[in-house]
C-alpha cells in the first residue's frame, strides 16, 4: 500500500533548522508526491536546502509564497517565534489549510495559537527526535522513524488524523496527549536532563577555576555520553527553560532533593539506603535498554 | 621493535570482574609473552576466563597459585577489599614482586597499601577505561587503548618504569599523578557524573510516583545517553562514593550550587545570565570533542 501522507499537496515547512529541514528531506526522499515548500529568514539556509533537494522551492518573504498550493504549514521555527510568526501568515492562508509544528513546549502556547489561527485549524505536535546539531546542513533523514511524535490535542477528529498519517508514513510513532500533561512529561524527561547537564560543566568549570586544575583534560569513562548534551543551542535552551519555567522549576526541585538525600547518605555513611537508591535507578534505568 | 611488556615473566590477576577479565585478554591479544594466572573467589568467573583463554591457569584459593613464577600482582577486585588482601597474600609473594592494582580510588589507600606490602613495591594505577557491564564474561580486547592510564606515585624509578611500559605496551597513554590530587580531579569527572545520573533517575521515579505517570515511557533525544551510566554497579559505586566521601562531597556540593545559579537565572527569568552559563558549559563540552 502506497503512503499518502495525510493526502496534503502542499507543504510550507518554516524555518529550515535541523527538525524543519530533517522534515522536508525525509518527506522528499520517503515518497512524499506533493511539493514542498521552504521559508526561512536566512538566506544561505534556503540555498542549502535547495541544493541538498530538501525542498522544491524556498522563500525568505511571506509575499512571495504561493499560498493557495498550500494546504499545511509546518512551524520549525524557535517556539518563542510562534505567535509572532502566526500573526503574520493568517492573513494569507487559504481555507482549510491545517497549521501545525515541532516546537517541544506546548501548555498555554497551544491555546494561544488554536485561538489565533481559528478558523483555521491548528494542532500541536512534537516530534521526540533530535541531534545536538543545528541547521538544515545537519539534517537527516529517517530522523523521526520509530520515534514517538506527540499530538498535543484534546481529541482526535478528520484533521488531526490526517496529520497522524503523515507522521506514521515518515515511520513516527504517534501519541496523543493534553498539552499541559506533555509540558510536565518533557520537563521531566528532557528539559531536566538537560539542565543537569550544562549546570554539571559549569559545577566542573569552578572546580577548574577553584583549583587551578584543568578537569576537562580528563573526562572519565561516561563523562562525554553523560554531557553530550550540554552541548545543545544554549539560545533554544534558555527558551525552553523559560517557556516551560513551571514545570522545569518543579523537576528542578525534586531533582536537587534527590541529590540532596544522596548526599546525605554519603554523609551519613547509610550504607543500605545509598545501597537502596543506587539499585532502584539502575532498575529503572536497565529497563529502558 | 616489539612489545616487551615490562619484561614481566608472570602476572597474577587477582578479580576477573571487567577490568581484571579485560587486562588479561588484551596481554593475551597483544603479544604478551610471558604466563597470565587468574584468582576469583568465583569458580564460574575463573572457568569463564581460561575458556575465553584470556588466562593460563585460574585459581579460587591463594594456596594454589605458583607464587615463586610470579614478579606482577595486579588487584582488580572491589577497592574495598584491597586492604584485605594486601594482608593475605604478602606472606606468597616472591622477592622482588611488584603489586599494582586497577583502582579508581586512591588517596589513603595508596599510602596503606604502600606501608602493608613493604619491602614489596606497591605501586597504584588507574586506567581510565570502563563500560557499565561486569564481569569477565564482557571483558573487551583494547578497552585500554588511546585510554589514560594514572600511575599514582610521588615519583618515577626503576619499576615504575616498568608498570608504565606494560600499559604504553596495551595502548594506554600513562600519566603520573599524586593520589590525593588523583582523587578530587576523578570525584569531579567520573565519581560526581555517576552520582548525578543515579540521583536523576531517581528523582524521576520520584515524579512518576508524585503524579501517576510513568515518565520512563517516554524518553527524550539524549535521555538514554545521559544516564546510561546509572546503570553501572550499584555495589562498586557505593564503595566509591564512601571511599573517596570528602571529594565526592566537596564536587556535590558544588554541582548542586550551579543548579541553583541555574534555577535561580530561571526562576528571576534573567535571560542574560541564564544564556551566559549555558554558553560557557556548551563552549568547554565542545571542546572535549
Amino acid at each position: 500500500m502506497g503512503k499518502n501522507f495525510g493526502g496534503f499537496k502542499g507543504i510550507l515547512i518554516i524555518g529550515l533548522g535541523l527538525i524543519g529541514g530533517s522534515l522536508a528531506l525525509s518527506l522528499k526522499r520517503e515518497g512524499y508526491q506533493g511539493k514542498i515548500y521552504g521559508f526561512d529568514l536566512n538566506e544561505n539556509r534556503v540555498k542549502i536546502a535547495k541544493e541538498m533537494e530538501a525542498i522544491d522551492e524556498g522563500f525568505t518573504s511571506f509575499d512571495d509564497i504561493p499560498w493557495k498550493d498550500i494546504d499545511l504549514v509546518i512551524l520549525a521555527t524557535p517556539v518563542k517565534t510562534f505567535l509572532d510568526i502566526a500573526k503574520k501568515i493568517k492573513p494569507y492562508l487559504k481555507e482549510g489549510t491545517i497549521i501545525s509544528d515541532v516546537g517541544s513546549v506546548k501548555g498555554d502556547l497551544v491555546r494561544q495559537l488554536e485561538e489565533i489561527f481559528k478558523p483555521f485549524k491548528f494542532i500541536g505536535a512534537h516530534p521526540i527526535a533530535g541531534t545536538e546539531k543545528e541547521g538544515v546542513e545537519n539534517a537527516v533523514i529517517g530522523l523521526f522513524k520509530n520515534k514517538k511524535l506527540i499530538l498535543t490535542i484534546d481529541e482526535e477528529d478528520e484533521d488531526t488524523k490526517r496529520l497522524e498519517e503523515l507522521w506514521s508514513d515518515l515511520g513516527a510513532k504517534v501519541e496523543v496527549m493534553n498539552p499541559d500533561l506533555h509540558d510536565f512529561v518533557f520537563a521531566s524527561v528532557s528539559h531536566l536532563p538537560h539542565a543537569v547537564a550544562f549546570a554539571l560543566v559549569d559545577s566542573l568549570i569552578t572546580l577548574s577555576k577553584e583549583t587551578g586544575i584543568d578537569l576537562f583534560l580528563y573526562p572519565g569513562a561516561g563523562f562525554k555520553d553523560f554531557t553530550r548534551i550540554a552541548a545543545s543551542s544554549p539560545v533554544i535552551w534558555k527558551d525552553i527553560f523559560l517557556q516551560n519555567k513551571k514545570d522545569v522549576l518543579h523537576t528542578i526541585d525534586e531533582f536537587i532533593n534527590s541529590m540532596k538525600k544522596l548526599r546525605e547518605y554519603i554523609e551519613k555513611e547509610d550504607e543500605e539506603k545509598l545501597l537502596k537508591l543506587l539499585e532502584e535507578s539502575r532498575e529503572k534505568r536497565l529497563s529502558l535498554g
